[in-house]
């Protein structure tokens, strides 16, 4: 079995490499880590620096918050790039912007390293039960190669296309979710102030062409008013910050992207960023 | 069984029309109809106005365009109330403003009528089919005399709440809609232009959060570029005014609602009005 090294313990991180070493892996993490100690208790070995940790490893894995985050510790002092050989595999989860993987990706092929954009959806939860799904971009043996990794922390897993392609795709579904939120924010706070019963109208929109998974499970929410996250504000707008930035590089028009980003600006600056994305609904309330 | 005069014999009243005809009711439809032949060779017979057509009947159904239309066909000379009697029911099936459905229910209440507003989804197929969703504000016992009529038409009927309760659903669900399809022409345009395999980014999609009716049908009209109506763009717009008109007299703030709108503005603008509203696609392809 391929020994891993694991960057990144965070609310998703921390799960995700404790289901690798539940399936069998010898998984090293990095000592600066604030959840190192529940590592090692689960079987986790220790390493100084990205560096070393490549040395030591046949694969690197992050889950980094954002792309400045995933720079730094892949190509920066004591960085991955520095340790890693030709013949490993590096493979990043977090969610970035689609050209900084297509950037690491150039710089470990140069090396001889195969790499893999492989962003996540499912949240928390999702991480937890061994159930995410996983969007990847890359070369298909390294794909192959990745997938029983894989399987040990998610369920839908897709090698979608060439590298990029992964997190092109996870800024699609950021872009989605956030819009389809809106919508359903929109929709509902006109139906409240006309007074028609939410739960009435919720149900017979899931009949519909209005159907989907966020009217059905965030509109339970705002009908709720329950705003914990789920998933936070301030996360999605830093998703929906990459699908703008990929779609102005594309010359493609974003307009209701970009609305939407705004408004979470707007709930950020008013300190909601810390709520879950569906409380969109209180910006729209009186 | 109930005499109803059907009144709006268009690409959704006429296969209404004549479900209640094959259900055994005894259906009158206008002369000025250009279908009224069609429904007298299926069994209708004829009135002359909205007025004597009213006199001559238990029940009076319109399915017309738009709000202008049914308040001129309602309220205009030789009118529907200029024939209606105290103990009979009016049904309007058109979308329409939920002000104009008030507006209507009152009047209609003040000769002892009652009136529900009964818009319906899904479209020519739900029509001919007999399985359309309809939405429906209005009184209980008014509901219930209704219902075995409704059933002749559809299959998810709903007693939302109150007078104009079913028109501010179906404007709910088309601000929903609109913004979905505008959610997926961005995300598809922005992971086309990146080279991503659109048919392997719907199907990972569709098992996550983005998951929609919009994604999985309209995804793949999309995909196919075809943009044969379906919901055209020009009907699809006449609703999201009246659902902007709606937020505005209540106060809520609806810019996705109105960026949507004014995209289909523009379509229209470019006699792209006929197409299905899955075309607002092709306002983002370079």
């Amino acid at each position: 079995m391929e020994k891993i090294g694991f960057i990144g313990l965070g609310i998703m991180g921390k799960p995700m490499a404790l289901n690798l070493i539940k399936a069998g892996y010898e998984v090293s993490v990095l000592a600066s880590s604030k959840e190192a100690q529940a590592l090692t208790d689960a079987g986790a070995t220790i390493h100084e620096s990205p560096k070393t940790m490549a040395e030591a490893n046949d694969v690197i894995i992050t889950m980094l918050p954002d792309s400045p985050q995933v720079e730094d510790i892949v190509l920066g002092a004591n960085g991955v790039i520095e340790g890693i050989d030709a013949g490993k595999l590096y493979v990043d989860m977090s969610t970035i912007a689609p050209s900084t993987s297509k950037d690491i990706y150039q710089k470990m092929k140069d090396k001889g390293v195969e790499a893999l954009d492989a962003p996540v959806s499912g949240g928390q939860v999702g991480a937890e039960t061994a159930s995410l799904s996983i969007m990847v971009g890359g070369n298909p043996v390294a794909f192959e190669r990745a997938l029983p990794m894989f399987k040990a922390m998610g369920k839908n897993i897709v090698l979608i296309g060439e590298p990029g392609a992964g997190q092109t795709t996870k800024a699609c579904n950021q872009v989605i979710v956030g819009m389809t939120i809106q919508a359903v924010a929109e929709a509902f706070t006109m139906a409240k102030e006309a007074g028609v019963d939410l739960e009435k109208m919720r149900e017979v929109l899931l009949g519909g062409f209005a159907q989907s998974r966020i009217l059905d499970l965030h509109g339970k929410r705002i009908i709720e008013e329950n705003f914990k996250p789920g998933f936070k504000i301030k996360l999605h707008k830093k998703d929906l910050d990459i699908a703008l930035k990929t779609g102005e590089s594309l010359g493609v028009s974003m307009e209701g992207t970009a609305q939407v980003a705004s408004q979470m600006t707007k709930a950020i600056e008013q300190g909601k960023g810390e709520f879950d994305h569906s409380a969109l609904y209180l910006m729209l309330q009186k």
